[in-house]
Formats: structure tokens, C-alpha cells, sequence
């Protein structure tokens, strides 16, 4: 009781887990009301048969699906003016993408966990909390939400504009080499990663009122705040979903407006032509980026969180 | 105990709700602590003798009238000034429009349940949340405290300058489509309402520790993004009293400015105008669309609540 | 437990209030787990010697000090500028205003009550909330707050800059009659005493949990929502003491600037000529709309909610 | 219980802790449900030896970490366009400011307080809600946080932009005295650190709901409202790590930038003119206001809470 409420006061020193450094927090036997939810496996059979997986699929899919739609409207709506004044300006763009992610992680969090990025997705998956299966699955789902949402959008703005404009889409802005744009994504990704985590534990959950409640508003503005200070470097990804969805649909010079055509959908040929495509985006449009640097925030995150803050790896059985 | 310490966490997988596919959530009896209310008869004879049901009804047109007053009077005053620097900005509105709706939800949500939209009245209604009595009550208050609340902007701009301002009535943006500014309306309603029966399902606020505590906060954030990604399309719907309240103050070439005499008032053939009035409004001024779109967008996001994420018609008794 | 429960969906019915309407809310004994406090009497002689009265009065007057300090600071740094695009910007403006409202509700709500405004002091003194001499206390010390925190911003402008830029007082906009600065005014105060009430309604606290934890947040949004409405009206004042405040220390042609000379602080001539500035102040530089039109909003906030929304008259004891 | 529910409602009279005024509040003994913490010892040896004494120091260097990059970033961001519309403008950054301390205080505040600035550390040490060991430990990580957080935004702009951008270092801005600059920091720092003590009295936790649950929300809202306000007289440092951290690595014409080799690491003389170079840094650059003035306005803080809303003094054991 004592030490539970000492800690909501955010001055207070947390006196009650003192113990000898060497050993680490391997004896935190004072009056803990949580419990640590064992590691889920990576493969996990039930999950495929019940309906609550496949329901969080289609929820991760719908947030997504909505993320894209608001967050690349608005960026067209600023874009498409050439002096930001009679638009909602950057810093609308700002809060498009962090309260998009604010309101969707309040409505799917009871359902799917409320990830919405494989890079959550991800980090998640590292540290055990969710199945192989069922990362895999919402990340898929994920990717699929952002493509349809991307294309929505597309459709409102009509081909032309839509690629003038840009369509949203992630890229290393001049000034900026490859290097300060990837660092850009994993520092960008630590940031968002670090607050799910810290709103995800459960041992704070226990303790702290404001944890378990405010959880999907620091979420929320974690993302804002990654947009303020790296859109004019990346455009700001932290999400590979949102930058895939974004660059697949926006594919002006890539050839993939024109050529599908009914027979295609049948050829093999035309699959194979697809996913050339898709390895030349990822590859020559440094695509790569706004997968592999969210990736490493998140396992940084991830291991910080695990090995610094819970210090799991040193507790004993 | 546990499921529900488990489910705060938002990257928890939900365990405790695997069931086989096949029989979707039929069998949820793993420790409950909400009760599912019975849903609302289409007639409720009983509200029309209580206070309550009128007091509900004064609360909502009052929540309309205060919604329409700031959040056009915002519109005003970003529209009156040529370049848009020395004002709010387009920013600034969709916070206005947001931020009403966080205020007065939460004001009114105790009173009449915070709809504020006939949109939202409308989900509400078809997931059977409150009776066919209450809904259309509702939204006639709704109507008559937006017609109010854009009229008293109207009597502090004066008509001339209210008129040449456009009175922050929808219309769809030139350089894009009825089918854009009607989908705009309809995607836009759906992220607004499936934000409203996240906030009020039952199941969830009696799980997780922030659903009901932030609730207004979301619904209002909802209303703040939509805007920032459609107020270039169509000015932002998503509300028909809005829409509805404005369009009708705002009637500079539809001959609604000049001709009340006091002798008219009691004319029926007045009334046979004013009615003739507003079908032209309705249908040439295309403000059809910022009723289909809202609702069509409103019945999806009930759909979407009740068979997806609740899976209710798949229950059994 | 049923009804408490229900009441927090914001969609739901309040079906367990029905009844009569001719006998309106006299019945209330649906199992209500909460204690309606008895009227404050209008003179508490037990006051004026306890600590807390004081302590309270010195929190009034430390938050109306900040307040203004942070406020008109934000005012000066933003009217400063020929373009506003380098400042924060009108937008930048609300957001102080309100902002400070949420941050010092939230650190004085436990003190004082967080009013911070005559005009809530006066709208929760006819509710009977606080006593006479409570409200006048605290109305003086938040005036002497107000006056010192604006003369701070002075001492760090200068006199004769802080002059120029107008000195962050309120004055109805070239463009707006009287009559419409006064209805501004009337509306903005009933938005924010509105608010005020629906925190503090002990009925709604006991029932609703987000009504007591958000409280301060949605106090703090409406005093930036009709900032975002009201600046290019009046400036928005819906505070009297910073209405008072400003305009005492921007004192341009008044000639109150240069006058007090170390003798005259003992001279009863001296007070009569401040009283008489401060007179001609209040009637010919029309600040008599910024204590006429928020005490009048008050008032009807304070209507609204006793007669309409609690129905308290109706009921028997 | 009475006295519990009636503090929750923010226009409440507290009239339980009515006591006459000269005993102050001597005698509280009215059911309170909360116990003060004894004071913290000036030297804890037990700290030295504990995990979490160490884990709390790389939480708050990470932290101050993750606040320079993401706010200094943002600052470059806004300052390297000519014209600041196309950015997110000066309010942006201040919402960089005070979001990151709301999401940074949010996740760090149950591991080691959330300070993340030393003036917090100060007020709170002075306050004895930590040691002295303690609060040296967590300056000195703050310092090197921020020092690497700003080196990281260095790297990633590239030198010669960075110095000519100004390195988002604090100083006092043309047209204001350095009693102006000292004052904007006190007074600033004061309602940072007031809402800190505000947000951890463990006497209001005790007793209103949304003091532990909002706590990182108006922390983070205070640190945002004092860069609106002060932003145009001193760029707004309010926390000395911060200050540093910036100051240090923007070292254009203090030839820090090309003396290091790898042969000066070793030698002592070397250290000497890195002292001497930070030396004339805070003395020449002015970089001592932003220590002085915010400690004085955290010492301040500290004052008031403890004298006067505390009255800690004047109670007998």
C-alpha cells in the first residue's frame, strides 16, 4: 500500500526497490499487486481458430485503412498550396498523424492491442508479448489497411494531382544524406516504441493511475512530436506501413499506373512483373529506410525496456 | 480479475477470449462484469412523461447552438482577413470544431448522452441505444439550436458581410466531385461515429481504465482531424445540423433574406415557401450530400460496431 | 450500481430518471450515491479565521498573476511582429489563454477551487456554492493578480513599447458595435461557466468518471475555443480581472503613467484622482462590457444549469 | 469520506480544514487518507548500492536524450526556412517543448521521477523529495543527455548549418535587458516547477481524482505555455541541462569545434581549456541566467508550496 502510493507522486524517490546493485532487481518480493504475463509463444495454434484473431486482423486492417485516408488527405490539402497560410500547414500535418494515432489506439487498443505499424508490431514481438503467427498476420493486415487508405485518397484527388503533389510519400529530403534520413527513422521509432512500452507495462500499470489511463495520449503525441522535428528530413515514416501504402500508391515513374490491365490480373508473369516492381521501389527509391531504420528503433526500444528499465534478463525464476 | 488486468495493456494479446471460429463469441462466459443493456424499443411511451426526456432534448439544442456560434464565428473570422496569417487559420477552425465537440460531450454526455450530430444520433439508433421518440426529438432540437446559433453569428457580422464571407456553409470545393465531397462526408462520418461506439461500449469501459475516463477526448479529437483532412473538399460535414444550420442562415440568393413580413407569419402560403425553400436548398445547393454522406458513413460504422468488433447477431441468448 | 454504470456510455438513455413531468425532478430516489452539499450561506463568519480562507485567496491572486503574466507576454510577443508568421500567432494566443486556464484549474482546484475569474466567482456565488464574502475575496485578490501581472510584462517591455502594441486590453474591434462586443462577451463567459458547472456537479461526479478527472481540461478548452472565436470581436475578455488588469496597466492616454510621485501615495487627493481614472477607464474606454457581459453569462450559465439541468427549485426537500 | 468527495468538486469551499488563523493548520487530523513522506536524507548510502539509484540516472539521461534531439531538431527545422510558414512555426516548437516533457514525464515519472530538468531537481531537492546524492547524480545526467542529444542534431544538419542556424542555443534576444532575460527564466521556471509540486502533493492525490491521473499533462501544458510567452525574450530555457546542452555543442566562434585531437584526450592541459572554454561560455554567452534564473524561480516554486499552500512549517510533529 505504502509503496504503491508513493510512486504515483512523480517527484518521489522509489525507495522501496533498494536493493544491493550486483543482484539486481532479483528480489522485488515487496507486495507487488501485478503479474507478469508469461512470454507468448511464437507459434500459438488456438489463436488461428478463434474469431477474436481474426477480428483484431480486420480492426488492425480498418485503423490503418483510416490513419492513411486522414493523415495523406491532409497532406494533400497542404501541398496542393503554395503558400501554406490558407492551409492547415505542417504543423496540421503534425497532428493529423499523431491524433489519428491518439484516437485509433483508444478505439482498437481492446481489440487488437491498437498497433496500427509494424514497427509496434515488431518491438511487441521482440519482447515476447505477442505471438510469430499473429505479428506476422497484423503486420500483412497493416500493410493492406495503408495501401487501400492511400488509394482512397488517390481516387479523391484524381491520378494527375495525386502525383504532382506527391502522394504522401516518405523520401530523404535534399540536404540530407541517406544516413542522417535512417538515423532520423530509428531515433524517430525509439521515441514511439519507448512511450507504448512504458504504457504497456504492466507493473506500472498496477501502480501509477495515470499510466493505464492516459496510455493511447502520450502514444498519440510521441508520433506528433517525431513529425514536428523530422518532416523536412524524411517526411517523417516511424511507420513502414504508412510509408509503404503511401509509395505503392504514389508510383508515378514506375510504371504501375498503365499496365494492369484484366488478362494481367491471371498472368503469372504480371506477379512476377508486381513484386520486381515492388523490390526496385523498395530498393532504388530508398524505400529500405522506412523499413529498416523503424525496425531498429523499435528492437533499441525493446531492449532498452527489457534490459535497462525491467531489467527482466537478470531477475530469476 | 486477470482477463481485465490483462486487457489494459495495449499490446496485450487477448487470450482469454479464444473461442473456435466457427461459433464466433457465442460462449463468452469468462467472468463478465458488464452487463450488455437490452436494446431500446423503437417506442418508448414512458420518456415522453418524464423530465429527463425534455430536459435531454433543451441540453442538445443548447450543446447545437453554442457549437454552431463558436465554430462559425471562428470560420468568420479566418475568412474575413485576406491572407490568413493574422488569424487563427484553417488550424485553428478544425480546433474549434474539435474542440466544441470535447467541451460539450462532456458537458452534456451525463444530460442527453453528448450527440450534438444527427449523424451520430442516427448510429446510435440503429445499434438500438435509444428509442425512435428520443432520436427524432433529438435531431429536431439539434436542427433548431444550429439554425439558432448560425443566426446569432449572422446578427454580429451583419448580413452583408455574412453573406459575402459564405457564412461557413458546406459546399463541395471546386476540383473535385459530388462522388468526392459525398465519399469525404460518408469516410469522414464513419471515423466520428466508430469513434462514439468505441467510447460507449459497454464491454470495453467495464475492461479498460481509459475508455471511459478519456471518452469525450477522442470523440472530440475525431472531429478536429476529420476536419483537418476535408475542410479543402467540402468545408467539413460530418454533422447535418451543422451543415443544415449554416445553409439555411446563409441563403444570400435564395430569397430567405427580405421577404418575413409580420403578415406572413401567419400565411400558410409562407410556409408553403419556406418549405419550397428548403427542398431547392437541399437538392440544387447539393446539401443532399451533407445529409446521405453523414449517414450512410453513420449505419457503416454501426454495421461495422455491432457485426465485427461486437459480433452480437452471432450471439446466441 | 445498474443505473451508475449505464450512465457512463455517453450514448445511453438515462432511463432510470423517468418520471411525470408536471412533478418533474421532485423523486429523485433512484439509489443516488451522492450528498448535494447545502447552499453556502452568505456570511461565514468561521471563515475569517481559518487559514484556508487566506491561503486560498493568496492561490487566487499567485494564478491570476501568472495568468496574465504568461498571457499578455504571448500578446505582446505576437502583436510585436508586423507579420505574425515568425510569432505563434493568434492560434498561439488562445492557446495560452486557455492553456493557462487548464494548467492553474489543475494546480488551484484543490486550494481555491480553481476560478482564477471573477466571473466564475460570481456565476458559482449565485449557485450558493461559496459565501458572500468568499466571492468578494476572491474578486479583489484576483484583480490585485491580475494588475501585478500585467505590470510585470510592462517592466519587461517597456513603457513605451508595451504602449504601442496595445498593451493586451481588451476594446470592442472597429467593425463590431457595442452591442455585439457585449453579446460576444455574454456567450463566451455562459461557454466557459457552462463548463464550470458540468465539472463540478457533484451529482454527475458521483456518476460519470470522467466528469471529476478531466475536469480542468475541458474548462481550459472553452476558454481557448472562444479565444479562437472572440479575438477579432473584442480581444475576448470573459474574465473581468484580466480585462481590468491589462487596462489599468496599458494606461497610454490616460495619464496615469507619470503622475504618482512618492508624496502622493499619502495624499487622499491622490486616491480620489485614481478612483476617477479608474471610473473614466471603466465608462468611456467601454471596459464596462468586460464585467457587464461575463457577469451576465455567468448568470444564465448559472440558470441554465440550477433551473434547467439539476431542476433544483422543482424539487421538494 | 464527506470531506474526500466535496475536493473533488472544484467550486468547493473546503470548509473541513477551517481552523482558526493563528494556529495555521495545526491540527489536521480531519480523516485524512494520505501520509506525508518523511523528508529525504541529505546523504542515502543505500541509494549507492541499488539498481534502480543507477537505473533512475539512465532513465533521466535518455530522456533529456530524446528531449534535445526531438526539440532541437524541430527548432532547426523552423529556423532554416526564410519564411516560417511553410514550417511549423513557432508554436510548433513550443508544442515540441511541452510534448515531449508530457510524454517523457509520462513514461519516466514511476522510474525515476521524470524530472528531466534540473531546476525540477533542484525545487524538489530543496523541497527534500530526493537526496543530495540523488539530485547531483540525475544534473549530471541530464547535462550529458542533453549534451548528446544536441551533438546527434549537429551531426544530422551537418556543422557549418548548424552554427549558422544558431544550434537552438538560449540567449537573450535583441531589444531585452539581461534583467528581463533573468526574469522571463525565474518567473517561467516558477510555473514549471509550481505545477510539479501542484501534480505530487500527496495530500491532493490523496484526495482529487484527476491530480495523479492528469499529472504529466499540465506539467507538460506549463513547459508549453512559458514558450509562447518567453520564446521571443530569451528562446526560453527554463531548464539548465537543456541550456547547456544546446550552448555547449553551438560552439561556432569559441573554437571548440577543430582542437580536439587524438592525442589532446590524454592530456591534462587539454581538460583545463575545456573548463576555461565552458567557463567563458556561461560567463560571456550569458549562459549563467539560464542556471540562475531558473533555480531561483524553482527555489521559488519550492517556497510557496512548502510556507504557504503546505504551511509544512508551522505543523507540530
Amino acid at each position: 500500500m505504502e509503496g504503491k502510493e508513493e510512486d504515483v507522486r512523480l517527484g518521489a524517490n522509489k525507495f522501496t526497490e533498494r536493493q544491493p546493485i550486483g543482484t539486481a532487481a532479483q528480489s522485488q518480493d515487496d507486495g507487488k499487486d501485478y503479474t507478469e504475463p508469461p512470454p507468448a509463444p511464437f507459434f500459438e495454434p488456438g489463436e488461428l481458430t478463434s474469431w477474436s484473431f481474426y477480428r483484431a486482423g480486420i480492426a488492425e486492417f480498418v485503423a490503418t485503412f483510416l490513419f492513411l485516408y486522414i493523415t495523406i488527405l491532409t497532406v494533400m490539402g497542404v501541398v496542393k498550396e503554395k503558400t501554406k497560410c490558407p492551409t492547415v500547414g505542417i504543423q496540421g500535418i503534425a497532428w493529423a498523424f499523431g491524433g489519428m494515432i491518439f484516437a485509433l489506439v483508444y478505439c482498437t487498443a481492446g481489440i487488437s492491442g491498437g498497433h496500427i505499424n509494424p514497427a509496434v508490431t515488431f518491438g511487441l514481438f521482440l519482447a515476447r508479448k505477442l505471438s510469430l503467427t499473429r505479428a506476422i498476420f497484423y503486420m500483412v493486415m497493416q500493410c493492406l489497411g495503408a495501401i487501400c487508405g492511400a488509394g482512397v485518397v488517390k481516387g479523391f484527388m484524381g491520378k494527375t494531382r495525386y502525383g504532382m503533389l506527391g502522394g504522401g510519400a516518405n523520401s530523404v529530403a535534399h540536404g540530407y544524406t541517406k544516413g542522417d534520413g535512417l538515423g532520423a527513422e530509428i531515433v524517430g521509432t525509439f521515441v514511439l516504441v519507448y512511450t507504448v512500452f512504458s504504457a504497456t507495462d504492466a507493473k506500472r500499470s498496477a501502480r501509477d493511475s495515470h499510466v493505464p489511463i492516459l496510455a493511447p495520449l502520450p502514444i498519440g503525441f510521441a508520433v506528433f512530436l517525431v513529425h514536428l522535428a523530422t518532416i523536412p528530413i524524411t517526411g517523417t515514416g516511424i511507420n513502414p506501413a504508412r510509408s509503404l501504402g503511401a509509395a505503392i500508391i504514389f508510383n508515378k515513374d514506375k510504371g504501375w499506373d498503365d499496365h494492369v490491365s484484366p488478362s494481367q490480373i491471371f498472368s503469372p508473369f504480371h506477379y512476377f512483373l508486381e513484386i520486381n516492381y515492388l523490390f526496385r521501389l523498395v530498393w532504388f527509391r530508398l524505400q529500405w529506410i522506412f523499413w529498416v531504420g523503424p525496425f531498429i528503433g523499435a528492437a533499441l526500444a525493446a531492449l532498452y525496456h527489457v534490459v535497462v528499465i525491467r531489467a527482466i534478463p537478470f531477475k530469476s525464476k
